[in-house]
């Protein structure tokens, strides 16, 4: 039986006190992320690896039954024309769906079912987005400031990173003139 | 298949956008819940039946899977020195926990086990608030101004509603003086 307790979130910075394990993303994490390795490799080294996203998990059983929870902290940043995000995965148990809620900044939550089946869903603060079951999902920065959002899901959902890392979404999104565009991944099958 | 989509939550009315069906809960449909029936009553006949509560749930199959949302405005409120709350509930799957997250207001989370163990965890903005499985949960509204927060929780989990309306908690949430303070409940067997 869990006791009943209480995090507090920072709907500013994202960041919720008592988390023990933040997991922090750099952009040498990122490599096999980005269209434009070589811009990527060439940010790593002028400046010293920046922090693309950190995420916030309250810790709970990764189990039925468990709501878990988190906040995500993706700073501003390009690697050329392509956005700093999150790497993005499908949910192990492909018909778990999670819920979202924008605090701050603007963004964008990318989606894919297997398919190949890309949506876009503009986010800013109080944007509830839904990822349906079955949808693999990502979420980017679109914005100059960090995009911070609450991201609830299944205790049994898990993580499945490997299929989105190996062929990334079908799409990209990149700024065109200033303007979040969705353009085809080269490097989709 | 679920198309993804977005609604906009106003963290400070607590309103969601697109919700066809809005819960209304006013002061005559709280009657089994408070240890004062006589000053409910007469305050339904002074005036007019207020409102205690309203739930915007987004719409989505009640399944599992899907993770269910809604947001809850609690108004300020009490009958004799018993504060405005939501009627509670255990999940029908009892092992379905939850998560809220507070947004405006103050309030309190009461939380009861079926051998009627009781907790209380406060809540402000940002409070992020943990209803484990198992653990029947109420929220209550402590403050003068409307008390506000999102939660999320599994499809499958349904609502049990008549084990809390036969006898309700163990322990009442009242005011004393202006603390809210939990009491025995005279009701509970």
């Amino acid at each position: 039986m869990i006791e009943p307790f209480a995090t507090q979130v920072n709907f500013g910075t994202g960041v919720i006190d008592s988390v023990p394990h933040i997991i922090t993303r750099r952009l040498s994490d990122m490599r096999r992320m980005y269209a434009d390795p070589h811009t990527l490799e060439a940010q790593i080294a002028a400046h010293g690896d920046p922090l693309v996203y950190e995420v916030y998990p309250v810790e709970l059983p990764e189990e039925a039954g468990q709501i878990l929870h988190c906040t995500t902290i993706i700073y501003p940043g390009r690697v050329n024309d392509e956005y700093y995000m999150t790497k993005g995965h499908f949910h192990s148990k492909r018909d778990c769906g999670e819920v979202y809620l924008g605090l701050s900044g603007t963004g964008m939550l990318l989606l894919q079912l297997e398919d190949g089946t890309v949506r876009a869903v503009p986010m800013t603060p109080g944007t509830s987005a839904y990822v349906p079951p079955y949808w693999a999902h990502r979420t980017v920065n679109t914005g100059n400031e960090p995009f911070i959002f609450f991201a609830a899901w299944p205790g049994d959902a898990g993580h499945d990173y490997g299929t989105i890392e190996q062929t990334g979404f079908a799409q990209l999104l990149v700024d065109r003139g200033g303007v979040p565009t969705l353009v085809p991944n080269p490097r989709y099958p």
